[in-house]
Parts: structure tokens; C-alpha cells; sequence
């Protein structure tokens, strides 16, 4: 069991079994039995023991076939299943009986045909709650066990791609796994390890990647996500990886509507919402990418070293357009520029012509680089610049000689050095030169807006790694209870938020217009607000609920009168509990509105912006799984763009940025204390007051489970 | 002349001369000269005149040299120039005095070296301006009129390099050009035309865009801009393109200051502020890229033929999920998917087996694939569905026998239609389907997310396209009138706006605090604002010049004091003119901010923005270069994020747009009338109040040349 309390079965017989049986052997030429037994034997170096199995056949390959797994002297430690459709089940409840442990299942005509199929996937999951078998699969190509020598798969490209190497894959569908696998050979970086899980069954992409994360073999983790079936599995999954310090790169399919649907034709999974995964990834420091060009380039990149964060950047060229193309995407994304040291600079003076620009982008021109001696000594200089954590050098042109020979000072001055060296070769015309730097480890990027990006995610992830609290676990509890939900009237909401700890301020309630004058007299404030009372009414000012300003006792009747009858037009008067008549707070205060709610994948999240355009046009908020820390809620008020309005930019008005914060923390903890029964918590406006005078929710909205009353 | 009043020579006998001189001729090997000799000899096709002129020579490769241009029988159209830097200006000279028209200067050390080459680039433009020589370069490595098959070259490259085709290409620099060239020749397209102008000290790349907008042999134009020194040439250039259809791709460095240092390191040019640039570039129909990459995918795309703006797009897939990341991609990137047309699924459905699903993406998986008459029948229907204007074809994979054969399918399918089909080939290993999709014509993109933004600026330029008014011509006065800049006091600049047709309301102007209570005492209002009146302070809020919400007579007299007292910490008591006493508005009205501003390379701008977090925290602005048209000052107000305050989202009060278009217009055409005066004028804020009621300057500043009073 994991710390999260998140349980992970040993895959290790999985990814490298001793012993393997195929169910559905064959010999016929081209067939998957056929591949499959080819892959095992002729192109895997794996010396475990093979057995097959198949009763319509004597032998298979020249290999003896038994009837059934239950005929089997010993028990292998995975069955491959590639029998048709029909028999899948009656295999695995065989496998399941014979006590195998794993399971990887080709066969395809499941989850993906519809109902009918999602049917029988439901089946094998029986049996694997029954007898203990795991099921990789169904529908995918298998799992390749690059590192180790290991094909168990089908797929004839299996031969051809693999080359070992430090990342890790974890995909469903096989194409978008084998694409950054083809590309990321082509730099030279292999992908020692490919899970293709299919329409997972049983097993999923989150069990994969918690493997990986304790694999010795492995330094990065690339996945992509159709859907996240289990948050809290995958939280404990990242949650271990980024123990292990191993970045994920991640690319989430279905962020829009055509995506989610097209998703969905093909696969179980379902896409939840995006702008909730991306605010998980960021907050587990999973780096999510937009793409697979992408994912190769930042994947090639993590797995040359960990990143600490504070990189800088130098730009070594010799065009100076593409060294300040390069500077510019440097400056765009936000990167830094590194200020080359005193002693790097009298290097370069030495080698380079008197009219040569000293400084960063070192600019050594096209003539100079013709010369090895000067190019050697001046790529050298720069990668061991002490101020120098990254050496980005743009080309943009095959130049024959020229190319080639600068290639080969890079990958010498490479060679013992840890600031990686990243070429940027950005013509589609590869040659010689390019050849040299993916032979020589450079894992060259294509253009130079991928490869600052590139660095850019790659700082990222050093930056969040050196920041993260160890000790943070999320709640994790995605899982509402069934049933109705029930919202509480607002003063009961602000009176449950008082006990909490938060400023709630409950003026009276009042049942009659002389009662709401009698109330307004006994304010010390001159100035009130008046708003229905109901559970039932969670939006009071669209129905006319909502009266501000009242500055006497004859407007206080005269808004209660109003509030009556405007509740009465679109609800039937027995709803209305009451009015609430409250002291309007003194300007000035900025309105903030505070979020809590129970994503249905990966638990509660609180969601945290300024009032007002920022966030209806502007949708600047942020967002942070629960619970939220002093650290979390502080980061979270921060990163918002409006933040700048709460520190008081300008010389204008501070506001109270430590009690907000403190309020954060105070909400979240509430709300872990009952989450069971919390579905939304919604605190819109909570004011702002100035520096030293706190904060105060102005209203506030609760919805929990309505099994029962809510408990506390 | 152009239409602009800017004058464009013809420039076709620099692109396509009838003779040529080389001077400086060489047969020494490797060579300027020798290589420039070979380039135009031995890999041109080019049949002209060619002469050779070396003082120090008999003969260079085999011909006659003459010791000066002077002592040529005939005039050449171009003289390729490859002296000594010391020599460049006399060989010039003489150019000039012999009535050649053009020279092509390849020599390096001008203005690229500092302030003494700046000086020797003026003298080069004294002989243009005496003797009507136009120069190209210098520090260039020369002019490629590849669709000729002439190399006006000294570069090695020229050789590799020259596949004819419809793109056209404008740099200053040669690699940033070559790079381009290289990757779009690697997927089939050729750069038929390529000028690289270097320090481009005469002649500049808007001279050769408006040459490639008029050249029937050039498609698609793309350019790479340090900077742009002459605003008004570069927007006649650049109208000139739209007025033919052709579409300038245009990549700006310098647009964060690491890029403008960069930038600024090896050329001369200036790089303006990045937003004006990229604004002007929209409102020119300019597609503007990040990345080289970018603009190969794009220039490749738009060379296949004019967009309409209203494109559709099918996506055609072998695998789910590179199916599914492109529907993702068009969601995010706002494009449309196609509907299929009954009759398309019906073709379809045919072929198909039973289970797959019907519908866009179409998604034939890859067993189906690998035959060829359902491969070819369901991408013919795909290419030939009438509600689909582009095809997307996501190739995960080089996957063999497999993706050759649908290479040739796509091929024989492009035939005769068109509808362009895209492949997507996103693996960075290439294969034999890669180079059919090359050889025929469909100009593979790299990565899903590059194609659908190409797409994106492909049907973007044809929405440009559609909707452009002929008509417009920008004002284009970027050059302020010499000397020092005075504001006009609110007072005096809200009188020059009333004069315009704008509502700007002027109070009272009083001069001690028994006028302010007076002037209040007569005020229709009882609430006043007070501001002080002095040209000296346009930030009259910073000084405490402004107090609001006055109530009362009384309260009147206070505030003149306390702004008399508050004003003069800051200025001698001399500068306060008096304090304007003015009525508030009634809410509700939005504030909104209106700007304009002399840009100094592409003259006046006009900028506008709701008030507030919008301005400050999101720099949610609209920006037009005058004149503005009512069309165009619609737009303004549309396109910023906070359009839906103005127009009343979700029932909310609407407020006076049509005003507010109305007073923008107004206000560019008081700036239009006196834009050689006028430096900037700000209005802010504007009120803009309920839908009928109009709108109101309540503060104006206004910024002129001050060689004397503003005249009007």
C-alpha cells in the first residue's frame, strides 16, 4: 500500500516475467499468434521460459501447444491472450484459476464497440476481484520491455523501434506512444519501456507510471491521457514520481469539444474537465505539453539531467538573425538570459575577430566557424561558463562541412560537461551534422520556438521539484455521496463559517416590513443591505432578492415589501425564511470570490479570483487541490493577475493579502473536516478590507449531501 | 508613384537584368568573385551579357576583365560589387557616373561594424541621391531570382539550393532566409525569388515586397524583419500585396528586449515596440509567426491557394488518438470541423466495416488501411465532401508498406481537387510515404498542433481577405514636427473636441474658493467634481489636483484649497490656471479609455480599452492606425475581451456603443485634419453611458508641437 493509502500491485513479473505462455499460438504466416511468438523469440535477447498454448493445434513454431493454461506444469508468470473475441473471458477465468498473475490481452472488440462490450470488460474485471489476476489490456498492442529485451506485442514495427534508453511511456492507444517513440530514436534518446494499456480493463496508465517511478532504468515519464478514470490513483502516482524525482510529461487529449468527442468514439475513458486536470498537473508538477513534437522535445531534454530551476540560458550562433530570434523567444517566454562571467569573456576575446559583439548570444559568425580551432574553444567557453545552465545554439541551415564540423566541437565540448548542450537544428534538410549531434547525445530540437519551450518546461519542473511540500498529501475524495443535494440558507451557511473561524458577519433575520424598521434602527451602521433568507433561492439576486443602500427605517420596510413581492413572481411565497438585514461594509475592499467543490475525478478544489471582469471576461483565477496549506493559499492569491489590486500597486490602498490567506486555509480545513458531506462551498464576495482589518464573506452558499441533515 | 504617394521603383531589371558587370572579378578558388563568376556561368541558366571588371587582372575565368566600370562599351542594368570594403564607395561612384541602375553590393564592414560604417552607408546613399544608382546590400550574399535560374550569388549554397516555385522571400539577413528556403524545398514547395538585402542601406525589404507583389511568378511572400525603418513604405508595400491576394507571412524580431539587443547587436534597423507592430501588421492583412518553422508551414499552406475565410476542416485518420488530438487542436484553435454531407457517409458507410464509427473524424483505423481501394474510396469521399474546404490526415507513424500506401492514395486523391489534404507527419523519422507526400505536392507539416495553427493563419488571412476595405489608405505621418511637445490644458483641449462633435463637458473655471462655491451654488447638479487647470500637469490625480463627489458650497471651498495647497508641494503655485468645477455623471456608465498617439515608424495610432483592471492588469486593447472608418472603429470596440460590458451580457444594461463608434471616428478625423500638430490625445476616461444617452469625455489631454499655438 502506498502512503496515499492508494494500493499498487508489484508489477515486476509484469514488465519482466520469468516465464511467459501464449494463449493463441500460431504459426500462420502474418498472423498476431504468429508476430507475437516472433517478437518473444527471434527479436527479443529475454531468456525466460516460453511455453504456448492452443487447442486447435499440436505446435506452434516448432513448439509444442497445449489445450489449455490449466494444462500447464508450472505457473507462468504472464499469459499473453490472442484468442478471438469470443474465448477472451473463458481464457482469463482460465488464467485466473491457474493462479497466473498477469494478464496482457490483445484481442480487440470490447469497451471500444459500445455497450455490448463495455459488458464484457465488466466481466473480466469480476474475474480479477475473483481469482487475483491483473488484466493489462484489452484492445492494445502489448508492453515492450525495451531495456530488458522483452517484445511481448504483435506489432511487426516492434523489430524495428528499440532502442533502449531512460524514458518511460504509459499511453492507451498504440499510435500516439509509437509516434514520440519513432521520434525521440530519431534524436537519438531511447524509450526503454512502452506500456499500451488499451482499453484498460483493469489495469491503468496510473499504475504504469507508478512502476516506472521506482524503476531504477527509468529518469522520465511520458504519457498520454485520454481521460483519468481514478484521480485519487493518478495524484499517487505523480505523488511517488515526484518522490523519485522523475518529471511526467503529459499530453491530456479532449481539453475541447471535438477532442472530448472524438475521445469518446474510441475510447471508455472518460475526458473530464480540462481547466481542472491542467490546474492537478500543475499543482503535482506533472508537465503537460500540447503536443507530441512537444513531449519528445521535453522529454529528450529532462531525461540530460534534473533541473534545478534557476537555469540560465546562454545562446552560442553563428547567424545573428537566428541567435536573436533565439534571444527573443528566450525574452517571450520569460526565460533568463545567463550574464556570460568575466573569465568567458576573455576566452572568447582571445579567439575571435576585434569586430566580433562579445557577450550573449555569443555570436561567432559564419567565417569564424570555419576555423575548428576557434569554433572548439569557443563552443567550450561557453558551456562552461559558470553563470551558463543551458547552451541553446540555433541552426538554421544543413551547411555541409560547416555543420558537420561544428557538430563534432559541440559533442567534444559535451563530453564531461553537465550544462546540456541543445542544437536547435531548424532546417527540414537534415544531413551529416545533424547525424553527429544525435549520435553524439545532443538530442537536437527542430525549431527555436519548440526548443525554448522546451527549456522553458524543463526549468519549470526544476523550479516546482526545489519548491514542493514533501508532506503534502490531496484529499482525495472525488466520490460524492449518492442522492439529492441540499443547499443551506445563507445564514446558516455564515454561521457554520463563523464556527470555522471565518468572518461571516449574520445581521437579523426579519418577518415583517416593521420588523426590518426595527432592525435597522438597532444597527450601528447607517447604511444596510436586506436579502432574502431561503434555502431553496441559491441565486437571490436574480429573483429580485437583493436590496442595497437602504439608508432609513421607511426604506428598510419599504425593501422588505419589495423583496416579498419580487421573491413571490418566481417562487411561492412559503419559500422565503425570512430577510436578512446586514450593515453594509465601508469602502474601500476588493471583492474576492473563493470556490470550494467536489470534482468528480479528483476530489475537492478550490478555486480563488477577484470579482467583477476578472473573472467573467478574464477567467483569472486559480485553483489548488485541497488541503490548502499557508504556502498553497499565499501562492494561489499570488499568481493571479489581480494580485497586483490586493498588494496595492501604485501606491494605492493595501489590503489585507494575510488575513485573505489565513481565511483560505481556514475554508479548507473546514471543508476537510466534512468533506464527506460538502459537495460546494461558495463564499462570492468575500471583502477584502485594508491591511490589518481582516476579511468578511458577504454571503455565502452550501450545498452537502441531503441524506441527512449536514453534521459537524 | 504609388497609390500612397510613395514611389516604388521598377525593379525588374535588378531582379531580371538583361547585363550584368561583376566588379571585382576573381579566378582565384573559393573566392567572392570566383563563386560569384561560377554561380552566374556554370549553375545559372540566366542568358544575358555578362563583363567582368578587375583593375588588378587580364582575365578571370577565361574572360576579359576591364579596369573600371567607365571603361564599359555598354551599360550594364546590375553590377555585382565585391571590392574591398575600402574600395566599395569608389567602385559605386563610378556605377553611379556610368548610368548603371543597380548594384548589388556583397561586401561586408559598414554599418554592421559601428558608427564608421553608418557614415560610409550615408556617402553610399549620397551617390544614390546624386546619380539615381540604386543600391542592394551591402554585407549581403545577393539576390536569387531562382524561377529565371539566375544566381546573383557568391554563396555555395546557391548551387543545392534552387528549386523553382511560388514563393517569394524578402530578409535582411541569409541565414534566417535559408532556413526557410531549405525547409520548404525538404517538403516540395521552391522559393522561386529570394532577396537577402543586408545593412540594406538604399533599396529595403518593402521595395522588394512591393517588386514580389506585382511578379506573376510569386505566390506567397514571406519576409523576416529586424525592424522596419520606413512605416509608410513597408504599409504601401504591404497594401499593394493585398490588392493582388497575396499574402506576406512576416516573422518580427525584437519583440522582447533580449530579441531587440540581440537584434540591435548586428543590424542597424531599429525594432519598434512590438505591439504597434504586430497591430499594424493585422489591420495590414500581414500573417504574422513565431517561428521560422511556423512560416514554412504556413507559406507552404497558403501556396496551395486562396483561402475564403469560411474553411471547414475534415480530419482523416488511421489511429484514434493522433484522430482525436486533431479534433482537439481545431476546437482549441477555434476552427470548425466539417459536417460530412450525407452523401459523403453513404460513400463511406460503404466501405467501411460495420463498427466503425461514421462521422468526422473520419477514422478508418489501420487494418482498413492497409487496403488500398477502401484507403483511396474513403479519402476521395473525404477530399470531395462539399462542406469540407480542408482535410487534416494525422500520420502518427512511418509505418512502412502502410503509410507509402497511403501517401499514394492521398496523392491520387489530390488530383484535380481543391480542396487542399494536409498530412501530418508527426514522426521525426521519415520514410518512403514522406517522400511521395513530398514529390506530390502536399507539403507535409511536422506536428498537429504546427498544422492546425497553419490552418488557423491560412483561413485567418482568407477572413482578412474577404472582409478588407479597398479603400482605406492609412494616414501614415510617423515624422513629428521638430522641437519640444505642449500639452493643452483639459479646459482648452475639452473646447478643440466639442469643436470636433465630441461631448466633452467644461464646467466652470473659478479662481478662488468663493467662485467654487459659487460656481456650485449655480451647478444644476449637486455633485461636482473639482480638477486644476494648468498645462503644466497632464497627472493632475498624482499632484491631488482632483476632488470628487463634492456635495455642497461649502464642501466646494474646501476642496479649491485643498487643491490649491496640494498642487503647489509639487509646482510653483504659478502654474494652477484655476480649478474647473464641473457636474458628475450619473452611473450607470463605463468607463472607457481612448488614445492616440504619433508612432514614430508608422505614424498615428489609435488605442482603445475599457478603464480599469482591463487597461492595467489584462491590457485588454484594440488598435487601429488612423484614419478610422465607422466599420473599423466598430471592430476596435468589438474585438477587446471587454466588448460584452459594453453590449450588456446576461440582461445587464446595454450602453450607448453606436455613440461610442461614432465619437472614435470623430475623434480620428479632428487627429486626421491636424496630424502634423497633434502628438497625442487622450481621452480618459470616457464615459459611455446607457444605450441612447451617448457618451462624455470627462478629462482630455492633448499633446502638439509647440513651434507655435496649436492651429485649427
Amino acid at each position: 500500500m502506498d502512503r496515499e493509502g492508494t494500493v499498487f500491485q508489484d508489477l515486476s513479473h509484469l514488465v519482466l516475467p520469468r516465464s511467459i505462455v501464449v494463449v493463441g499460438a500460431s504459426d500462420k504466416p502474418d498472423s498476431i499468434g504468429a508476430r507475437t511468438i516472433e517478437n518473444l523469440t527471434t527479436y527479443s535477447t529475454w531468456k525466460g521460459e516460453l511455453t504456448l498454448v492452443n487447442p486447435g493445434r499440436q505446435t506452434a513454431a516448432g513448439m509444442p501447444c497445449l489445450p489449455s493454461v490449466l494444462d500447464l506444469k508450472t505457473v507462468p508468470d504472464v499469459a499473453i491472450v490472442s484468442v478471438r473475441a469470443e474465448h477472451v473471458v473463458q481464457s482469463l477465468n482460465e488464467c485466473g484459476e491457474r493462479g497466473i498473475p498477469f494478464a496482457i490481452v490483445f484481442t480487440s472488440g470490447f469497451g471500444e464497440m459500445g455497450e455490448a462490450g463495455h459488458a464484457v470488460e465488466a466481466q473480466m474485471r469480476e474475474i480479477v476481484a475473483r481469482t487475483g489476476l491483473r488484466i493489462y489490456g484489452p484492445n492494445c498492442p502489448g508492453l515492450n520491455n525495451i531495456n530488458a529485451g522483452l517484445g511481448m506485442s504483435f506489432s511487426p514495427a516492434y523489430r524495428i523501434d528499440r532502442m533502449p534508453g531512460p524514458i518511460g511511456v504509459a499511453t492507451q492507444g498504440g499510435g500516439v506512444g509509437r509516434s514520440f517513440m519513432q521520434s525521440a530514436m530519431a534524436r537519438g534518446v531511447g524509450t526503454g519501456l512502452w506500456f499500451s494499456g488499451g482499453n484498460e480493463a483493469d489495469l491503468q496508465v496510473s499504475d504504469y507510471i507508478h512502476y516506472m517511478a521506482d524503476a531504477d532504468d527509468i529518469r522520465v515519464i511520458y504519457t498520454v491521457l485520454e481521460g483519468v478514470r481514478d484521480g485519487p490513483r493518478f495524484m499517487a502516482a505523480a505523488l511517488q514520481a515526484a518522490r523519485r524525482g522523475k518529471p511526467i510529461v503529459a499530453l491530456k487529449v479532449g481539453k475541447s469539444d471535438y477532442g472530448a468527442k472524438a475521445a469518446a468514439s474510441h475510447t471508455a475513458a472518460i475526458a473530464g474537465s480540462a481547466e481542472i486536470n491542467s490546474a492537478v498537473f500543475r499543482e503535482l508538477g506533472v508537465v503537460e505539453v500540447d503536443d507530441i513534437g512537444e513531449a519528445v522535445d521535453v522529454a529528450t531534454l529532462l531525461a540530460r539531467g534534473q533541473p534545478t530551476g534557476r537555469e540560465k540560458i546562454a545562446v552560442y550562433c553563428f547567424s545573428g538573425g537566428s541567435g536573436a530570434l533565439t534571444s527573443d523567444r528566450i525574452g517571450i517566454e520569460g526565460l533568463e538570459m545567463s550574464e556570460l562571467a568575466p573569465a568567458t569573456l576573455d576566452k572568447l576575446k582571445k579567439v575571435l575577430p576585434p569586430y566580433a559583439p562579445l557577450g550573449n548570444p555569443v555570436d561567432v559568425t559564419g567565417e569564424v566557424l570555419a576555423d575548428a580551432n576557434i569554433a572548439h574553444a569557443t563552443i567550450e567557453a561557453t558551456v562552461k561558463d559558470p553563470n551558463t545552465q543551458v547552451v541553446l545554439v540555433p541552426i538554421p541551415v544543413e551547411y555541409g562541412k560547416t555543420t558537420q564540423l561544428l557538430a563534432e566541437c559541440m559533442v567534444k565540448a559535451q563530453v564531461g560537461e553537465k550544462t546540456p548542450i541543445v542544437p536547435i537544428w531548424m532546417s527540414d534538410r537534415e544531413g551529416e551534422g545533424h547525424r553527429l549531434m544525435v549520435e553524439g547525445g545532443l538530442a537536437p530540437i527542430r525549431s527555436v520556438r519548440n526548443a525554448v519551450l522546451a527549456v522553458k518546461r524543463h526549468v519549470g519542473y526544476g523550479r516546482w521539484l526545489a519548491g514542493r511540500d514533501a508532506a503534502w498529501q490531496p484529499l482525495g475524495q472525488p466520490q460524492a455521496a449518492p442522492g439529492e443535494r441540499t443547499a443551506m440558507s445563507e445564514a446558516a451557511a455564515k454561521k457554520l463559517l463563523q464556527a470555522a473561524g471565518v468572518n461571516a458577519p449574520v445581521g437579523t433575520v426579519v418577518h415583517s416590513a416593521a420588523e426590518a424598521a426595527d432592525a435597522f434602527a438597532q444597527m450601528a451602521s447607517n447604511r444596510v443591505a436586506m436579502k432574502v433568507v431561503s434555502a431553496q433561492i441559491t441565486h437571490k439576486t436574480d429573483v429580485g432578492g437583493v436590496q442595497l443602500g437602504i439608508e432609513s427605517a421607511s426604506q428598510a420596510e419599504a425593501a422588505f415589501e419589495a423583496i416579498r413581492q419580487n421573491v413571490s413572481a418566481h417562487h411561492h411565497p412559503s419559500v422565503i425564511e425570512g430577510v436578512l438585514v446586514e450593515p453594509m461594509l465601508d469602502k474601500p475592499f476588493v471583492e474576492a470570490v473563493v470556490g470550494i467543490h467536489r470534482d468528480s475525478v479528483f476530489g475537492h478544489v478550490c478555486t480563488f479570483g477577484l470579482g467583477g471582469v476578472s473573472i467573467e471576461l478574464f477567467k483569472d483565477v486559480s485553483r489548488r487541490l485541497l488541503p490548502l496549506t499557508p504556502a498553497s493559499a499565499r501562492a494561489m492569491v499570488m499568481e493571479t493577475r489581480c494580485h497586483d489590486l490586493l498588494v496595492g500597486h501604485r501606491g494605492q490602498t493595501a489590503f489585507d493579502v494575510d488575513a485573505l490567506v489565513q481565511t483560505l486555509v481556514r475554508l479548507s480545513d473546514f471543508v476537510v473536516q466534512h468533506a464527506e458531506q460538502i459537495e460546494e462551498l461558495e463564499i462570492n464576495p468575500l471583502a477584502v478590507r485594508p491591511q490589518g482589518q481582516g476579511v468578511a464573506a458577504l454571503d455565502a452558499v452550501l450545498t452537502h449531501s441531503s441524506k441527512e441533515n449536514f453534521k459537524w
